[in-house]
């Protein structure tokens, strides 16, 4: 078995245990998890009048750190850029709080957790939704005694929780910004990420999913789901920018199968750094999170019905290269946002970096959440930063 | 060992020893093969002079069963709406020969063969390039005593071997046709493919390729790798439009890991079926050759250059949707031919189908090929059919 850098090696993490106080919490599927943990990190300070909340909302294989350091890899989060003094989240202007989504393998409950029966969940766990996801989100900030927030922001899966923070928290989500992102998954996602989880039953050492039970990790088939995904991440004139047909540390052709080009040995680093980080189950039940959003199902199609009475102020982006989830979907949203007469902007991004582009180096789209965060923030009568960072 | 519908099965199965009269094949990784078998096929017949001769390449996992009925499965071929009488290559006019790439495995030598050790060749095989296959079918096409060709016609990998046609065998060819195919694999290609490749050999069924000795086969890597690879080959608008979200024989999610959506039970079935007449090690060479394929690569890039001295007369087909190999690529062909002074017509056709349109029900496609055809025929003054035929 080898050594995964999750959350047990961690000293730090900080957890709540959001059945407490709540009761069981009940699953879209129709079960409910009496137990359920949800790992969290959060910057800034929460204001007097608890008016200054953002919930960042993290993608398929995040966690909760977002914003920094990763304290576990001591590495750079997955949002630097976006999360610090004086960045378009601003941590002097706001409390932001980022959690590992229910199902996830960094803290929260999920397969890899102990059931009530003493051994991991594995597939015995039940299957989960983006709606889920969020209902456990809403229980830690209620038990962190905050009712309202002032802004939900993701990416990707995250847009997909944003969308679901701004229905089912209706009068108290002042601000959703979900950025490339779509309110159903499409025919194309579905099969991507089938073909991972089919790579990951696919090895033997998944164990029909009982592979902690039997102390082995499918490792092998958890790295090409991975990649496979990964393709999808970045635009082709990215790959062709950045790889094209470019050799890895040789000259000509090995004529074999090593990664004579940097695109495969790239692809193989993806993939055999993602199993040092990521549980195999955790991968299938987020992917079939992912599948199963669409926001239109309970209203025959007629997306504009799913965002009847919402109230709070959007803020959708895209990217123009992004082909996994296209502006095209982003602008699905916008279209029945405006239809249901929700304030509503779009941007899209010019740029080549295809989905990634969101973690990404893109001046114009800080500048643009930038304006929009604190444009709404002024809006709402929020203070301009905490007193105590500009006295003297 | 699971049963799988190879030549060993069949009765009918043609074969040319390629080596027995041209001696060794020498590859372009420096090594050379003793023995060389090619299996092909054949329709029409050959005309007095010989001067009308159809070369047909397959794609990626195509065969020498290119019209009519494949007698192997006893279902329709790849390309029966192309090949046949009255058809677009219109077998009262044409002798058309399709053969089995070297290094497939429906009869033509391959990773799967005996070796001269009198095990199978396995990974041992030396690795392949476009040329060498084109080199080989060229032995064949010269052991039945034929010294130029009328056409060479195919898709996806097949027209990256008609582009090797018009360049290895100058003043033979007199039409090229390259459909949906591209003169250099991209380095997204490159990706989908490795990713294929490390499903196939992650599988302990691969048995470091060594499967066929140990009476194993890695099926279920071989079909997470078509699986992923089928994705490609259908546009997203053609997924949306066949499968968008419906379910599969269900009203309801599962709330698990089945093939809920219609989307998902296809490509498992695509992937299921394609294990059952498909060589896993013939795949990771087959798509290694696609992966090496750049004709501009002898020419520092100049692809022009590549093309010197080419006298084919060439129609380049694209389909707008097809985002495997894109019009663009077909284009960069254009261009380059353009450049080089080779007479050249480009159609793109459009349709919503994707990358395996040139194997579907198009009628602008087949339309624009028999006008292509036939009036290079005429013009290369081919009988309009074979005077048997219009007798009496």
């Amino acid at each position: 078995m080898s050594s995964v850098k999750t959350p047990q090696n961690a000293e730090q993490l900080r957890i709540a245990r959001i059945t407490d106080s709540g009761g069981p919490l009940l699953l879209a599927c129709g079960q409910s998890l009496d137990v359920v943990d949800i790992a969290y990190e959060t910057w800034g300070k929460l204001s007097p009048n608890k008016d200054n909340v953002v919930i960042v909302c993290h993608a398929l294989t995040g966690d909760q750190y977002a914003g920094g350091v990763n304290p576990i890899t001591d590495r750079p989060a997955w949002w630097p850029r976006m999360i610090g003094p004086g960045l378009p989240i601003d941590t002097n202007r706001f409390f932001v709080i980022a959690t590992n989504v229910l199902g996830g393998c960094m803290g929260s409950t999920g397969p890899a957790s102990i059931g009530p029966d003493g051994k991991a969940w594995g597939v015995r766990f039940p299957t989960l939704t983006i709606a889920d996801m969020v209902r456990a989100q809403i229980r830690l900030v209620e038990s962190l005694g905050i009712d309202r927030i002032f802004a939900a922001i993701g990416g990707s899966m995250g847009g997909m929780q944003v969308l679901e923070w701004a229905r089912q928290w209706k009068g108290r989500v002042a601000a959703a910004i979900p950025i490339a992102s779509a309110a159903r998954q499409s025919a194309q996602n579905i099969g991507f990420y089938e073909v991972g989880r089919q790579a990951i039953m696919a090895d033997p050492d998944w164990c029909e999913g009982a592979y902690l039970e039997a102390g082995k990790r499918p490792d092998r088939g958890l790295a090409v789901a991975r990649m496979a995904a990964h393709i999808t991440y970045v635009s082709e004139e990215a790959l062709k920018q950045k790889f094209d047909r470019r050799l890895q540390d040789r000259q000509d052709f090995t004529f074999g199968f090593d990664a004579d080009f940097q695109i495969e040995s790239y692809l193989r680093y993806q993939g055999a750094s993602f199993v040092d980080r990521f549980d195999a189950n955790s991968y299938l039940y987020i992917t079939r999170a992912m599948d199963y959003f669409d926001l239109s199902t309970e209203h025959e199609g007629q997306l504009t019905l799913a965002f009847d009475g919402v109230d709070a102020r959007f803020c959708v982006f895209s990217f123009s290269s992004d082909w996994h989830y296209t502006p095209e979907e982003s602008k699905a949203i916008v279209r029945a946002l405006n239809a249901a007469n929700v304030e509503v902007s779009y941007v899209t991004i010019e740029t080549s970096k295809g989905h990634d582009a969101f973690l990404l180096d893109e001046p114009e789209f800080e500048a643009a959440m930038t304006g929009f965060i604190n444009a709404t923030a002024d809006a709402c009568g929020l203070a301009a930063g905490l007193v105590d960072e500009h006295a003297g």
